[in-house]
């Protein structure tokens, strides 16, 4: 007898492949090739393992976690919009929540039910769960820029404005990472990494 | 003033982007290019979200899912050893000891040892957790030459015999994944993409 719901468990697996080819405007630090959506996911769940203990208030890191590892998803379908795009952010919800029918479709009901529930709490940013999940998903690409020598802050000639607006989830998150993060943009501004308006 | 330990966490995450720049033989299921260790470990830890239901006996997927985001962390300097490598098998373990000693020595004493315990017990393959872990390393790899016409079993002429043995630890894990990925086997040896011995 086959198992219908591990059919579907195997065709969401192999559906999982492409986003190793979903290309985001961040580069690795030694600037050799721009990196993915698998392996950007990945290097953030990491870092919420090693960074969740700075947290103002305690927060369930496995959950964390599980937000962080489908939290980009719906990019398999809806593509990587990078944050300082204005036109593509105009269209990207609707974009995403169609991505979300396909790629948590697949799965049995209960399953991709669980799994878009987690990314829906990750893209409404109210518990402190995804708060912090926002916070990794940000740092991430602003360590990646600030040790590529201004990577697509320089490229784009993003202001100091911008960053501090993009990586606020930060400063409700934790003081300790706030603070840290905060030196390294005065200090990438300094190096001229970061435009002032 | 500066903390320390959080120095050395963000000199252990600026380390981790190395992972996106270890080739892995296996290649994307669409055969556009081998795989790296990060899009591997992120596939792993969503396979293990969605299939550690079929486990024989219940698992604790958060330490599952942990052991496969840092498994592989010891290839960032000692690279990854292909599994049907006989030479360069001989000198893996040693060659990995004093990896785990170089990348886990980064952190903090306490969070170092931390990690390198999952680490360990991942490598021992005893507790019911590193079982599971181990069965999604070797399920995704072949998924992927499964899906990919028969990707590095053909290539390298690998054996049905070799890959009975690859797979063990998941016919000890799941009998339900076991049934399903023997049957996998079997028609991917009558497809011709496996050697008979």
């Amino acid at each position: 007898m086959i198992n219908e719901r591990l059919l579907k468990d195997i065709e969401f697996i192999v559906e999982l492949d492409k986003m190793k080819s979903i290309l985001r405007q961040t580069s690795l630090m030694d600037k050799s090739k721009r990196e993915n959506d698998a392996e950007h996911s990945w290097h953030i769940s990491v870092m919420a393992m090693v960074l969740s203990e700075y947290t103002n208030e305690e927060v369930d890191t496995f959950k964390v976690i599980k937000m962080l590892l489908v939290h980009d998803l719906v990019e398999i379908y809806a593509g990587d919009t990078f944050c300082y795009d204005v036109e593509g952010n105009k269209s990207k919800k609707d974009r995403e929540l169609k991505a979300a029918d396909k790629i948590f479709g697949i799965l049995e009901e209960y399953k991709g039910k669980e799994m878009r529930s987690l990314w829906n709490e990750f893209e409404e940013m109210k518990t402190k769960e995804a708060l912090f999940a926002a916070s990794m998903d940000r740092l991430q690409p602003f360590l990646n820029n600030y040790y590529s020598d201004g990577g697509t802050w320089k490229k784009f000639k993003v202001s100091k404005k911008d960053i501090y607006e993009r990586i606020a989830p930060l400063k409700s998150s934790s003081d300790e990472l706030w603070k840290f993060t905060e030196n390294m943009i005065e200090d990438a501004f300094d190096k001229g990494y970061i435009e002032k308006e």
